[in-house]
């Protein structure tokens, strides 16, 4: 028999492994498991994640770059930093792109109603306005980029596309569906514009069962003439496709939004140095600036509080990692990855050495596990911590992505990870004005900085062995 | 080497029975898998659980056992089994205590101050109240039942005893800081009556960083004479700490509740017939009743559409199950669990076989487990499931306890199953008026139910097997 031949080879390969594991690295695990108990009651006791995050949701409120709330944010991410204990703080300069949305309303008319109804809506961040000018147009609905691709260009030239596409809720992993339906926003404005389109509206891309308009990010192709594009709620995108069913609809657009040239601003650094290999680099890392609505609280405000969560309490607990440790406040992931980007560049320049490079930008729920985009050999070692993670409900290992910010420095060849949060509500709040303070559970949000304290921990101490290097 | 050896033979026995669950149970699993995905889409994407939650929670509202509200739920929830298709749909008589809170206030004095403050209150169910007259004392804190304890009879006779012990954030499984907690609404009232204090006052068994009070069940000893009990919320349990410690505080209690008999009640059962062994019954269920604050959303409106779910989705994917699927909403688990008792006394009078019970009454959270409560070979045979679930994000089938509904049937020998939703946000919301629909995420409430659906599926096509008997 084939089967049980097969897998009585695989188990006894595993047996090996386990053996080696258990053999190298039970005494390591017996006090690892006790540091991640400490770890763990110093956050959820005494953390102080969650105040740091009324204070960011509060007092800074949403913060796009290049905004005066961005360079608030900069100072108060500086001050956090510095209160958490980290051995060094410092800002790195980044000049991030200012785009300003202004007034924008979109209204339909339909068949031969006289008044316009008015819906809520959010200009896709980026794109250009209509000089605060009514553009108006028949509203053409397409379902699927499909669809669109059928239509003949006289069907679309001058007019507004109304991109009917749905979140699928089918899918369970939301951030796959986000995969899916995110297009919608980055590539199906510019796929109209290439036709000649005047204008298009996006059904927003959207778990929610309300009419919260979701914003986002998209960028013009070089090769198209920039057209308006909106975004509208699930409830208002309803509506217009019974009304689209019933006769003609027209849309009128008007906004101000527009490209407001370059501004300086900064990422925000903090560490602390490593007592053995200070120039190994354990990096952790969320974004500051948001977007223009809401308070950014899940989005990323949760991953800057739990990456200071880190200093703060390896610093409470007066644990001096082997390996530095370095937060990372990330400007302008939202609309360039500019900081990302000069993030990158500088650790080139000065050829740092980062053996991990993890991000926490998923939002501040439930942890259930850690990504990881790295070698088979790297990805090996951290798995077998997992059941120092299981008492704490992290338990998958097995996504592979690391996050946006630290993906120029994944492109040199740093191991990347991820903290995956439960994702099920993340896109009913995503980009929009509901994504406060209130929406974020204190349990939640410090069970994340756990994670991400016991990760950083246990590579500052284990190093993170290549195939090839032995850091 | 003795680890090595002991762990070889450790991974020879799982060897075999690794090779008979997957030689015995592979091509089951392929189509079940295929089956679980259009459970899953169905759920996901034609689910009535969220709206009978909007319906339950917004048109019943909260429905404490005996209450008017409580005889629309039994409405509610037969016609909402009848829409689901179950085969058959009926009422299962209980008499049920009836507990009325009547008007309550509780007011503290400082020190020398003139008018006593108010604070957010609620009588703990079940308890008697002041008769609506002013029940005053001066406040005696305790921070633990041992310090209690300590304290001379003399220091308690006739005084208003504080329980101010908190909810352990360290405990990661808030439901395991339940059970360290919850003897302080269970328990500490009693002990108090019994040295003669005059009434209780204790920190809500609560995680929130809020001042909602939290009600809950107590029953008073056949021992001890009745007093007065009543739960403040976090805030006013720390401004009170705060205060005893500059100097005397006298509480004014004042509250009207008490026990107003037996009423007549129901426990609503919807079913559908097994095709091959209809005498074989599947149950799963939630209850219906509720606190007498907030709408019961979480606590159990969201179980009792889970299961109703159940039904719906067999229903409209045409699945007969070989064995009897019942749904059962269970009436008077909050304060008095005579529902599950009179359940359980029925199913012995007819001699019913029940080879599974599952219970759903921890919140409509995103699952992340199914306890089991079962002997060692059931619990293997459904967990051999494990990888079935996990595409869901269900992988936890370690803890081991059912649920209060279904514990008297358990008691009779009937292996217990129950979901386990993330725990986190629970005991912030549990008993207060923030259990409300709102509180309830889509996703997550549908996840839920498809977890259910799935198990029920599973255990009525293969049946469960136990070491003695095979069913």
């Amino acid at each position: 028999m084939l089967l049980p031949a097969l897998y009585y080879f695989y188990l006894m390969k595993r047996i090996l492994s386990c053996l080696l594991i258990s053999l190298s690295a039970a005494p390591v695990v017996a006090n690892d498991s006790l540091t991640l108990k400490k770890m763990s009651d110093e956050i959820m006791l005494r953390g102080t994640c969650y105040d740091n995050l009324r204070v960011l949701c509060k007092q800074v409120g949403h913060r796009l770059s290049g905004t005066p709330a961005a360079a608030k944010a900069v100072e108060w991410g500086q001050k956090a930093l510095t209160v958490a204990g980290a051995d060094k703080v410092w800002l790195q300069a980044v000049d991030v792109p200012h785009w300003i949305r202004g007034k924008e309303t979109l209204k339909f008319q339909f068949g031969k109603d006289k008044t316009p109804i008015e819906v809520p809506v959010l200009s896709i961040g980026n794109s250009i306005g209509t000089d605060g000018k009514i553009l108006s147009s028949p509203l053409i609905m397409v379902n699927s980029i499909d669809e669109f691709n059928a239509l003949p260009a006289e069907k679309v030239k001058g007019k507004i596309i109304f991109f009917n596409y749905r979140f699928r809720q089918d899918i369970i992993n939301t951030f796959e569906g986000y995969g899916d339906c995110g297009k919608y926003r980055w590539t199906a404005p510019n796929m109209a514009a290439a036709k000649g389109a005047a204008g298009t509206i996006i059904r927003s891309v959207s778990t929610g069962l309300d009419d919260a308009p979701h914003t986002g990010s998209m960028r013009y192709a070089d090769t198209v003439k920039p057209i308006p594009a909106m975004a509208i709620g699930n409830t208002s995108a309803d509506m217009l496709e019974e009304k689209i069913k019933q006769g003609t609809v027209t849309a009128y657009m008007q906004s101000e939004c527009r490209m407001a040239g370059t501004v300086r601003s900064y990422n925000v650094i903090g560490e602390i140095t490593g007592s053995e290999y200070p120039e190994h680099i354990v990096l952790v890392g969320g974004h500051l600036d948001s977007w223009d609505v809401g308070e950014g609280a899940h989005d990323d405000g949760a991953g800057c509080v739990q990456s200071i969560e880190v200093i703060r309490t390896m610093k409470a607990l007066g644990i001096r990692p082997k390996r530095t440790v370095r937060a990372v406040l990330f400007m302008n992931e939202e609309n360039g990855l500019k900081g990302g980007l000069a993030y990158a560049d500088s650790a080139k320049a000065k050829n740092e050495k980062h053996i991990l490079a993890i991000e926490t930008d998923a939002g501040g729920f439930s942890p259930r596990g850690i990504a990881l985009d790295m070698g088979e050999y790297e990805r090996e070692q951290i798995t077998s911590y997992r059941n120092l993670f299981l008492p704490y409900g992290v338990y998958d290992f097995a996504q592979q992505h690391g996050g946006a910010d630290i993906s120029p420095l994944h492109k040199q060849g740093v191991p990347a990870a991820g903290l995956v949060p439960d994702p099920q509500r993340y896109f009913d709040l995503h980009h929009t004005a509901n994504d406060v303070f209130e929406a974020v559970n204190h349990r939640e949000l410090k069970l994340g900085a756990f994670t991400l304290t016991a990760l950083v921990y246990l590579v500052s101490e284990h190093g993170l062995k290549s195939a090839n290097v032995q850091p």
